[in-house]
């Protein structure tokens, strides 16, 4: 929770929400390109959880709400066809965080048969670190899981699916320090931004990172330079967690099938974090979601594509790191 | 190509080979569990590409030699239900390899109607660095694409996909110093090994890394203290490319299938380098399957899921980096 970013344009505070897409709403705030906007977002459930939940609160959750995006800010001077840049300045977490597993008959994560039952942890972010059990320590990163401009569709449309306009992209890369360059569709853009999480595991994988309240610092600025059909970033640095220079473990998936294979990968994991680091199953597949990252080592082989999930070593105490 | 590890109890040629996996192959030698080989490694095509090649050579590819495998090596001790611990010491090329487009009606890579016409770019491979066009240089971190032990099932099998024994897998990060774990499936275990990659994006989109002729340095353990389905690996460090600490450019797919997905962002790149960075669209292909990574951002936000294609602006000359 450093301070604030000193060159604010515009100060947005999270009373502005919307839990659909629609071209139609109302702007919160207009902007001129080049603005820095400072943007307060919601949790992805809209204050049902808080740091004393328990997974008892899990199971009542209301889904309506999900996810209340901050927005939509009218950026001047945005046409269809441009491009808009937002660089990521700062994102202030307020020290805690869940993981959450809901409850397996709502078909969500890649495991859902697996996990019936829901679970949560909540974590205590301290700085640049997030506390989870047994001296495993995961590094935050924070980025808003979901940024994006209106659809040129009319109507409401979920929040749930990214679409090529953004939306909940859950590109764990956008951090501060990083630009994302988002294709518009409607006059003014309409960005709207929320859903922020502390640190996440490429893939996601029980549907939730490290979500937390955050205000998130960016600058948007208009392009008519470039070309777009879908998002296209820059990240802040190279690829390795902050701080983790360790080997990593990985569990590997094969199959016909990228979505197989992704599943086979995590399941791998969760039985070394089960059998080999003593976590719970269910720990196991939180702690994948907020830490482990998938990769698609290859997709050519036909008929059989290789997916791995990689666990980096450094979360572990150091006495207990891989050798 | 630096010098040979110093404990090497065996030495096998590369005047064995096979190119299909079969548990009734005879032993090219048997070897005593944690002896160290060092086996050494065709290239893909069996010597049919060389140095002197040219896309006109790539046209005439004869597929059957594909992929020569060195082995098989019988493992002392080794029991179906065991695991073989492959320790990767080191390894060696020659000073060239090759990545190559195939001609388009073989239907392989993830864009195979967008580049019906073979390609091939020869590179220069100097120590850890391989040189591309226009100053690109792409760091080096050689890995057998393919390592494994040979099926329970009778007969040839394909080298072409990875199996749950391993086989094609074409995970990068198995390079010196890293740790593979294969579950056993045969008596003696039968361990092959070749397909040598100087480097490979993760994804290896138009089905070629950095193909290089090799030689391989591993310690072969059985254990038996494991109980694996899949493979499962220790990598050598974190995940970053060797001394590319710069910014990455990232191209994002997004859709209800995972595949549809990793074809959109590598489009994505491939506008990007053609459009942004100068290269012909199939000099780009060719630099997605070398050195760009995909990683799966999220598989949960049904129905759309992110599959993001990353470019380390770091193998680009230092005054043409991303800013």
């Amino acid at each position: 929770m450093p301070g604030e970013y000193d060159a604010v344009d515009h100060r947005i505070s999270d009373e502005h929400t919307h839990s659909a897409w629609n071209n139609a709403l109302e702007p919160v705030r207009t902007v001129a390109s080049g603005d820095v906007v400072r943007v307060s977002c919601r949790d992805a459930t809209d204050g049902q959880l808080t740091p004393d939940s328990t997974a008892a609160d899990v199971a009542g959750l209301e889904i309506d709400p999900v996810h209340p995006l901050t927005g939509p800010v009218a950026v001047e001077g945005a046409r269809p066809g441009d491009v808009l840049q937002v660089d990521v300045l700062e994102l202030d977490h307020r020290g805690w965080g869940y993981t959450v597993v809901l409850p397996g008959e709502l078909g969500l994560g890649v495991l859902p048969e697996a996990f019936p039952d829901p679970a949560l942890h909540v974590w205590d972010l301290e700085g640049d670190v997030g506390h989870f059990v047994d001296g495993i320590e995961v590094p935050l990163d924070p980025f808003p899981g979901i940024v994006g401009v209106a659809p040129a569709e009319d109507g409401d449309h979920d929040t749930n699916p990214p679409r090529s306009v953004g939306g909940n992209l859950d590109i764990k890369h956008l951090t501060a320090g990083s630009t994302l360059f988002l294709p518009i569709a409607v006059e003014d853009a309409l960005f709207s931004i929320g859903d922020c999480h502390a640190a996440q595991g490429d893939g996601e994988v029980c549907v939730s990172g490290i979500e937390a309240p955050m205000a998130v610092t960016c600058r948007l600025t208009v392009r008519n330079d470039r070309d777009l059909e879908f998002p296209r970033f820059e990240t802040a640095g190279p690829f390795a967690p902050a701080g983790l220079d360790g080997r990593a473990v990985g569990t590997t998936g094969v199959g016909d099938d990228l979505y197989g294979a992704t599943r086979t990968a995590i399941l791998g994991m969760i039985e070394y974090l089960h059998h080999e680091r003593g976590l719970t199953r269910e720990q196991g597949y939180l702690l994948c979601s907020a830490a482990v990252d998938l990769k698609i080592n290859q997709a050519v082989n036909v008929p059989n594509w290789t997916v791995s999930a990689y666990l980096p070593g450094g979360i572990f105490p150091e006495t207990d790191r891989v050798a």
